[in-house]
């Protein structure tokens, strides 16, 4: 791959959606965090030395109302289902999705990094079958990193270079928090949630993973869709209104 | 004022600033939580019956980096200061913010109600400003509720009807989520953990601040400006790209 020049800012991510790949499924809910650069290099802890959010910080979450019905387990774990985005008045993922998803990343200064966990098996494949079904697209230049096999390589490497035994641990987000914070994570399985979890997370081990996204980020063109989608109309006005 | 049709989604919003009205301010942070009506009509509770935050919300925060400086004092409750947001790269409020805010108003349903605290006296009339001095709008039919005189006005209805004397109560943001939740508000002075509090104290008298939506709202176009701006070029591409 060619050298990836500097990314300037880290929008985290994720996507709640109807059920698990083999199921072609839906988005109903994207958050994302965008955190330039400078605040992952520098990150802010209060008195106790705990580390917070940065304060600095945009954020943007919507729910869709899917087409398809949830999986009950997606549903139970979500805590959406299509009855209450239908109650809540929510269209899908249309064209004033998009619209927003682009301004939102407009405004931040490029290149931008999309982070997700396990990114490269589910949000990113996930999202581009959603911005394919509308004929759309992220700004050229985006590149993305998944966090879970990034982390796993710094332990291999960290393993190698100690000679210590660190055993089979888990690197599911959840347990990850649970590691690095000794706590419980707060809304999991909200979009919302997830994400401040995974950033939470990427604070943590920040100076090793911003070295690793040189080689561990991929080209957003490379990603490929989730699965084919049909065509949908696109709602919500065209994507240039 | 001609009456007011019913309102679909309530878009609670808080603005944080360089300074208060006579320093003509400048927005360096503004958040939006979109409920439908439907969520606040049927307040969602856990298993203890502790009022939460509706499960379906749509959220949209922004930094931006003023041209003006911050009074000492605006920065020490803001946490915001011109070197941290320069320093994170954010841009001004520029067109993008302008194109975010819209397509985001955008996907909700239709009439929007925007609701703040003290609304009337700040946020709405400085968000007018804003808007003004890039030659932008909010959407037609948009009415905007302030919760401030609307608590005050249920409580003095509450009195004369009950003749209980309950002396006198500060109705500032803060001390209604403690009086309300006897717990602290997290996050005081972040726009979104302000906007928090304040759809938490919506939520705790729902019913009757849904009620007088009628009697309290305002048009938005009947809201006037907190100064006339000086027209700024506009930067971050045209409003209609």
């Amino acid at each position: 791959m060619a050298e990836l020049p500097t990314c300037e800012t880290f929008v985290f991510l994720d996507l709640e959606a109807t059920g698990l790949p083999n199921a072609h499924p839906e988005i109903a809910e994207i958050s994302l965090f965008a955190i330039h650069r400078f605040s992952l290099e520098h990150p802010e802890r209060d008195e106790s030395g705990t580390l917070q959010l940065p304060r600095v910080l945009d954020k943007l979450t919507l729910c869709m109302c899917p087409e398809q019905n949830f999986t009950p387990k997606a549903s139970e774990i979500t805590g959406l289902s299509n009855q209450n985005l239908a109650d809540n008045h929510k269209a899908g993922f249309n064209g004033a999705v998009i619209r927003a998803l682009r301004e939102f990343l407009k405004r931040q200064k490029s290149p931008i990094c999309l982070v997700a966990h396990n990114g490269f098996d589910y949000d990113f494949p996930l999202l581009r079958t959603e911005l394919q079904r509308l004929g759309a697209d992220l700004p050229g230049g985006t590149v993305c990193l998944d966090t879970l096999p990034a982390l796993r390589g710094l332990d291999k490497v960290h393993h190698h270079s100690t000679r210590a035994s660190h055993g089979k641990k888990s690197y599911s987000l959840g347990n990850l928090y649970r590691r690095y914070f000794d706590d419980e994570p707060q809304a999991a399985h909200s979009a919302e949630g997830d994400v401040y979890a995974l950033v939470m997370v990427f604070l943590h081990r920040a100076q090793e993973l911003l070295q690793c996204v040189q080689t561990e980020a991929q080209n957003w063109d490379e990603i490929q869709p989730m699965y084919t989608p049909r065509k949908r109309r696109l709602s919500g006005g065209s994507l240039d209104a």
